[in-house]
């Protein structure tokens, strides 16, 4: 709740259009949708920027069903990531207009209802980190942004990431996704002047210790301008970007 | 070195100024400064936007005099963090007109070549986790950023958090410095549309184990839009925020 | 065995009523009903205030009859959590009057004997917490006990929890379950005068690290007034705000 | 803020008595003091019961006098924990009135304004638990209760133990202090039926890991009803010992 | 290879009876079975008194029968630990004489040559404990030795300990299994003079941690007299009991 | 790309044979093959001395087979590990003169081109450690080099190993695999003068932790000369021999 | 407490001897010495067959002089461990007969009442672990073992050990200390049929983590017949020790 | 001892030369010097090519006189790592040819009986490497090999590195320290066919964890061809170093 709402509705409360009572409890019923098992964020976007999307993960499909018919409702739009392949099935059956990414676990209902400028690029380390990396794309295209994959370009082969670094440079903001060594964010952030969300992956074996190794290479790494999300978490590396991102063209865009 | 350069040589090349055998030593002659000790990396800021700052810990007195005298010379200033009040003291018997930032542990030489209009919110969740915070401050200031201190707003007083919340909504980027239970910037994050660097401390005792608890809390935090840095790295927090804040003044200043 | 209960043998020893050897095999013949494969722990209820409940993991359903029907004939009443589901429907084919909670995978037999009145609120940070939530809010009731549950109120939306306050100010203990960062017990016991136990669970992805993350969140919150216990255990935390609850109202009640 | 109190401001705003501009005003003037670098949360008291108490580790003396000063004026007491001996000093010389309580290295201001009837067992597993036994004790007794001792009844000597226990029933909640097996809490569950609050402390060597051993051990006890608070966290559960004992009391006391 | 055999050997070199080259070679021909994938220990029971036992564990079941052929015909006995049910089932139909352990998850073959007369006490704490406690039992019985089993007497209810106590006191060797808080080992230490072998478990759920916290414990008992084995190892703990009670016994028998 | 192809491309350049931006792009221009979904470093060999290995865990089949194809027409050979039972029948059926080393879960396309002449030992502790001490002799042999095998000669039946030991001394390295305790690489070190590679595997349960214990055992073996590779990484431990054999070998072979 | 003793009592109060009350006061007035800051267990050497040590680390001066000063009285004599100099010098003043174990940091105080026979061998890989190997040593001896020592005979020497094995075969248990790769027990369990002490130390740096590393490697020897005490925990090593050692010797020596 | 030696010992019992009782003592008077507190490895040059190291940390002054006086008698030079400033100068003064490398922490008596023509390049990341740099360096040169030194050279500015990657591709193995993020191995070990020791070091703050991070990072590297030897351990680092560049020298050395 902003202090222009709080200022809106003090007024009213001034005016007489609204007793102290009800005021308080206007403030007390604040935006969210009550469903009984969850609690829907219907004005996140007012808020902070996004939307809220929903975690597919150990949810019913029935579940996730009243979830997104309340939150088609509201916005017109829902996202749901970490869905199982048979719920997304079922969801695809109710909404047929709806999109379902596979590699990226992710089924999109309705479209970023406008185009924003800054552009971001999505880097990963190795072809395992795709899922990931794809989870990160196609939130950041969902929330209207334009993403420029680039993808294989581990330190292993610093060559394929050099050939690449033209166009890496252009970004507003670069996301790179990387397991194992996890050392793709800091050759990066030391080579481009724009901040870099780096996210480990769970990818690899033995002393990767599912993705503790990269994630602490990337807390550690020598050249500063790295900002670490979750193992695995594509999609707060993509509300990461995007709210760096809309910071240049919110102002930009004309 | 960027495609721009190697262009260059290519065509001095091709126009004889330049013979190859030259050009190949040119390519290895890169720009840094040998000190024998350590390779002065000096064209840091072109590449990446920052100049190269020195870490003072674990460095001799005259390793510090030797690379601030290489680096006063190559930029007119320099940035030397972590610095033992004997070594800084040294240092400011040298170089008069250097600041000292006690809490910091910064002594700054020069000062920011421009002003840069992004604004930096920083702000720190108890009285212990300040050294921190300011060093976070006191970098992005030399880096020529606006910085708005807002100290003591940690969760267990909400209501200090809440309260400062407008000012806080106007910084392009939010660092948000905390120990212990490491929360503050998951609420800020749900508060305010801008992206948050979240900068874990050491602070605490027991159970936060060198702040491994606080890192942990914000990896998992809840509301995206979080990028963290290493435990205790102000100046990384400084770098990454200071990436960001240009991104949208580049545009805006006029 | 209580020092009432050790004086009521010393003077049945004294007044010749009891032999000394009977005597020392009295003390040795402790109120546990031994199954072989189990010993029973028959007066638990009246030394710590709770019957024994039985941890239905790891054990067969033939186990699972035995103890059940041991506790029923001791008791009249018994509690299996942690019931995988076709355990559960053998337990319900023999004992059709017992009851089945789902989510919280608990099979309950008989009832509480008398309502208690000191009241449990129950808050789950996510919907994906709700399963460790109820099996807590099942055994509270089973208890004896009033419950309020408060779901979905984590602090990424802070507002949700705060509409909530005043319902959850007036419990006499708060049980706050939650995963990932954990943060929602130390913002409950920064707002409510009353003893909060907090539930980590192993809720969440990578550096959650099996409820790790919230495990340590929780000790570490700077706002005192918290006691935790194991990931998950939300029949221990049943036990424990049980415990406080009970105080105030084994006085209270007429 | 209690919503009693936002009530009030709302019908100041209705009755014209208050501008609503003012009441926006007001509504972030929360009541905190602040000093500069730390904000003194001075209704806290009123919040959830206990007046904030001043966390001495890493303050400077300065800090710690200009906080003592402000919260002496505000509520004619203070308590400040984990003081150093030349900082305990100091503030002696300045208050003379106040008490220095140096096995448990606290330093308290005033006394309780009225005696609470709910009564607290603290028991301490060995004689190097005394530190962290003694900041809970005072604490405590800070706070308005009435506290017994009960030190060195580990379990490596259970009769030392059992023979207290008749004295332990009695208490309305038990604090168990211990540090390298850390079962006693475990035991002492298993034979009381009030809440037990435990509490790892970091003395032992080698495989202790400065208290995670005792911290698992008190998590994974077998014997439900045990909440636990961060290694060597006294204050903290002197905090949660007395929200469980006051429950008690609020109503017992004529 | 003892002493005595190289002295055997090398006086056999000085009569003559074997050259100098084959004395090599008789060195380097060491008591091993090679199968090609294994080389069986033929002469450890002579070596350090227990024949090899086989870790069924990832072993094919051709494998097996291949080195427990192999055994039966240098030893006639042999005894296979963690066997998956269906290698069970199929040793057994080739070996019908066989007996398979289920809860202990053994197969043995043959019969201890003789009786050994230390006795050995087996504790379990709960009841999920019982796999590796039996493990510990079929394996001590197979060596020779008269086991005790006394199951369900973990700590939180002490009484049945305490009622078990006088029969685990005539045993020259107490092996204490136990998972969660793994606090048994350690009150038995306290209450009997033999010592007592600490076997922790992977039972338990969140912070157990498969069975490093009773681990912890263990290490960290405050009663000495306790030397711990691997997490789950009951065949360890057998072997290690079966060492020290034949030292009483290898005397004591006549 | 070597120094040589720089002078050369810069050499092109002064003739006039290439012009200055047609050279850029070709350093842009890398040796790889861009899949799509994969970028092949087609050009490995020739930089660092082994080709490309293919990882083929978590690749679906139809990635893995555009990847063998690619790889076929670069080099004529391919090598994929850690592949699953039905993509290895897939790959099989269309390359039948592929080999499958089933224990090894590789699978061999081609052949050394050329005998290397340094040799590799390769010892495993256990027979479970055979799978990992298995891809690293399919490796080795596939890059060229004699391997002597030598397993189960562990340091608990010490006479195993030294039996082994003249053969074991007469290798150029030594790969040495152990899981558990992971003592062998250490003991090995201390008998030859030759390089040991040490493997952790993670064979074992309990404290075994996955591989943590060998792998921390490898890294502080009292004896020199050990370097460790990543838990259960037979192929990482075939190229490093392969590096230093090969030293041995460029030289040696006629 | 023995059944005997309850058994005497409860004839006493059968024959009058004794009133109920008095023997319920009885049972709890159990066999300790309230210091006040300390519980001695003066009848611990009854219950176990060994007196209570005192842990010296973290006990003021004055604290050790009452303790001794009452075990003095009870029994003539007392050992304390971890001492520091300072410490010793005091107590060394006040009682001039004890003796100062300068390495092994231990004031023993009078001596063994008699000497036992079971024999105890002590093994120390590396001359730094020679503290905690004599504090093993000094406690055996002590308690009246003879104790044969054996230093640096780390597994990276592997025929220095070899060459001390007939020796270390008599002992009735060996006591094998170790830190770095920790591999010296499981060595020595493979070679000698008597019971292994292992007692890990915090010798070492990098990835030894304060001893984890042996302390993991001994926990997963495998050859079995090893007790793992606590890291740096000579003094348990040699309880444990003489608790095997005794039972050989009780029946033994005529 | 080689079967060589065993060989000899035998034809020599053969002709009569050596009685079998001489000649078992023989086998059991291994090689190694007993001071009482150390057992020195006089052999281990022969057995292993390197003679033993003194390793300085937590030996006594008087311990490493004794010790260096034995080794200079045996082999006429030694080599003491880890010696503290008033040690060496201890030593200095008695052995004024010494030399005392000051970084390195290394005190050095004689010198190389012969040049090895193995050359190895030793790389460290940033100037905080330094001292574990030095310990690597200094030892190989101690051993006789030629040492290339390249410092400075993290991937934070990768074109240090490529600029002297000419130099690096022509030593016959590689050494790279690095702390923080420890990636340099691996980008070494993609751009040269030589074999790569990776040395982690304890370098850095926060989630370096005291050197964990550049570990994982190490063994996690995707490029593979590295060894990892223990954290800070540059004398290992330069054994294993030498080692492998033994193996091409002792061919290609006239």
């Amino acid at each position: 709740m902003t202090p222009q709402q709080i200022l809106d509705l003090l007024q009213a409360v001034a005016s007489g259009a609204v007793t102290p009572e009800r005021a308080l409890s206007d403030l007390a019923e604040l935006p969210y949708a009550d469903l009984g098992f969850a609690k829907l964020d219907l004005h996140r976007e007012l808020r902070n920027g996004h939307p809220e999307a929903v975690y597919g993960e150990g949810k019913t499909i029935a579940d996730l069903e009243a979830i997104v018919e309340r939150m088609m409702k509201a916005h017109g739009r829902a996202l749901v990531t970490r869905v199982r392949p048979e719920a997304a099935e079922r969801l695809r059956e109710r909404w047929p207009e709806s999109t379902w990414h596979e590699r990226a676990r992710i089924i999109a209902f309705g479209e970023a209802p406008q185009s924003l400028a800054g552009s971001i690029a999505i880097l990963a380390a190795g072809t395992s980190d795709l899922p990931v990396a794809e989870e990160a794309a196609v939130c950041a295209e969902w929330f209207g942004h334009q993403v420029q994959r680039c993808y294989d370009v581990g330190i292993a082969g610093l060559h394929r990431l050099l050939g690449n670094l033209p166009a890496i440079r252009q970004a507003d903001v670069v996301v790179a996704v990387a397991g194992m060594d996890g050392a793709l964010p800091t050759v990066v952030a030391s080579l481009v002047p724009s901040p870099v969300v780096a996210v480990p992956t769970s990818v690899g074996y033995g002393a990767s210790f599912g993705g503790i190794a990269p994630l602490l290479t990337m807390l550690n790494g020598c050249a500063p301008g790295i900002g670490v999300v979750n193992i695995d978490n594509g999609y707060g590396a993509a509300v990461l970007a995007s709210r760096i991102a809309r910071r240049s063209t919110s102002i930009a865009s004309p």
